[in-house]
């Protein structure tokens, strides 16, 4: 029974900690507490709610909007169209994404991966969240094994943790976007063309969140974690790029790693069975639209696979980034390069290197 | 003599107020003694400085560089693509744009205006700049007439007016655009597509100074004062739209107006034979590129006559987000209607409103 916060923060305190997830970000997933009506309950997104769920979510189901219809007071707007278009990915493609791990080289590297580490820490403690590396990299099985079955992760409590994820991993690209855009018109020159990339990273991280938030609706809770998560967030980016940001885009690389992670380890568990409510279940609209999911890609694990391959995405850029000096190299995921023949970084992930390119190979 | 203001800050305090604004923006452009070799001057970028027009600038003439051609470091990179592709406007088009003004409605308009008068007086006050709204209007010959001839202009000072102008007017659209993303994902929120709108009009108005830093390059105290500028208007925008972003739309509607207005006036000046350096020069490369300019429509009179173009739409765009309820009404730009067969805002300036779409016409 997983009520949403309103009804739920003292019940859950008296479940002891493995149900501090719950209270501290109180959300609600739809038919949380019937497991056969969860799949239905999303489709009522495009209906009405039901009156038997509505009261375990602490909005009524019908204020959940769709994507890309248009708000309802917009009678005449058919759609609003979509910022930047996803690159396809093909099925091959997004099942080869692996964790990988890029060593620490400078001092620089090591600030950032011990600034992940520390955030990782902070936030697996706040959640009761304890993640199994031999379950994430496929060599233990999930189903069985782990003496502390209070940390087993449901369908709900991985929405937590990717909501909330999601809901600051737009922050660095949209910062650096910015104080990219100012710099180059303070100092009066060019930019080499990174705004776009850091630009569509901090969109690609915002659809993610809105796909999520398809499934789930938070409750005011986790409403004001996410607000001051944000609050913190941005600011401590902002004066860090503002410092350095080599050290910035090293630390998403290695934020992304962990969200590689992440989402390898959610979909370990769909495919050892232990998220019963997904493995039947479609994807949002919104998220076949987007990622351009064919017919036979659209269950919950292709959009795991999907997102887990954007991350890893980032994951790439972020440290290939990481790799240039800041003022002067030309942004190589926005570079038309002498010898097409040659693999280079491109938008896609046909040609992808896990820990980025290193500077001589780009430019 | 407009020698660079290493060169000339002191020469320039003896030659009066009429040269007050070389003496506050210190901003050199290519051959301005030597007046014949100006169009040749700016040719040389491409190939080498001149040792007779170096000494008139406070860097080398070859330091200036090219747009898309890739920074020289990176010797394997072919271009730089840039972020968004500009829609083609028809010398139809831009001939036809005309001066505006949208009549104050409500308190917030008032404000927006009355900050924009303000701006307005400071900045002509501090650069010694009369505007004469008879010339702008072509009602009175710029050539003639002006008892206060210390206020006319010449391409040199409309160069120093531009890059000032044009370093400040990037900022808007982006504090727009990173508070409505970071809204959206704290409120958990669809954004119904304003963002990109706010974004691209930002990379448009960054092409425009980067268009114009091809004629000139700013002495240090120009750098220092742009420096500043960004500094207070960045964190002045970005509190404004925290309070009240309706308020800061219609602001930049204004500060639109004032900008089609400048761009106006400078036309008419070439028009009326003051420009004489600029008569039969030709635009840089980069806009070139950028506006997609014909063969036939590339000269320094038609570039203005793009960039007008721009700053018109931005001033409908602006005037119509003004219009609009921030938090739920869809972004008209981004918008797919069910009825194609009526005007609608669109991207390009077919069917351009100056004064802005009234929110019953497009929501
Ligand atoms: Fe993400
Ligand atoms: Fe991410
Ligand atoms: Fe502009
Ligand atoms: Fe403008």
């Amino acid at each position: 029974m997983y009520p949403s916060l309103r009804t739920s923060s003292t019940l859950a305190l008296k479940q002891g900690k493995a149900q501090i997830s719950h209270a501290v970000f109180g959300l609600s997933t739809a038919g949380a507490c019937q497991p056969t009506l969860f799949h239905t309950t999303r489709q009522n997104v495009q209906h009405h709610a039901l009156p038997s769920t509505r009261q375990f979510t602490s909005t009524a189901r019908n204020q959940l909007k769709e994507f890309f219809p248009p708000p309802t007071e917009a009678p005449h707007v058919k759609r609003v169209k979509s910022a930047w278009g996803h690159p396809v990915y093909t099925k091959d493609q997004t099942t080869s994404i692996s964790i990988a791990h890029r060593e620490t080289k400078t001092w620089s590297d090591w600030v950032a991966l011990s600034m992940v580490r520390l955030l990782r820490f902070g936030m697996n403690t706040a959640t009761g969240y304890r993640h199994d590396h031999a379950v994430a990299e496929g060599v233990k099985d999930p189903t069985t094994g782990s003496k502390k079955s209070r940390y087993a992760m449901n369908e709900r409590k991985w929405l937590v943790r990717f909501v909330f994820l999601e809901s600051v991993a737009g922050v660095p690209g949209m910062v650096g976007g910015v104080l990219r855009h100012l710099r180059s018109m303070r100092k009066l020159k060019r930019d080499n063309g990174w705004i776009e990339t850091l630009l569509e990273e901090a969109y690609n991280e915002r659809m993610h969140l809105l796909t999520f938030l398809k499934l789930a609706e938070p409750g005011w809770f986790m409403k004001f974690m996410i607000l001051g998560a944000q609050g913190v967030f941005f600011n401590a980016m902002f004066f860090s790029y503002l410092i350095s940001p080599r050290t910035c885009h090293r630390f998403v690389g290695y934020l992304e790693e962990e969200a590689v992670i992440t989402y390898t380890r959610a979909i370990a568990d769909i495919d050892a069975g232990k998220l019963p409510k997904w493995q039947s279940m479609e994807a949002p609209d919104i998220a076949v639209r987007y990622w351009k999911m064919p017919e036979d890609q659209r269950t919950m694990r292709d959009l795991l696979l999907y997102i887990r391959a954007d991350e890893a995405k980032h994951r790439e850029v972020n440290h290939t980034l990481g790799n240039l000096k800041q003022d002067v190299d030309p942004n190589p995921y926005a570079s038309v390069y002498d010898n097409p023949s040659k693999p280079h970084p491109s938008k896609g992930i046909q040609h992808m290197k896990p820990t980025g390119w290193e500077r001589q190979e780009v430019i």
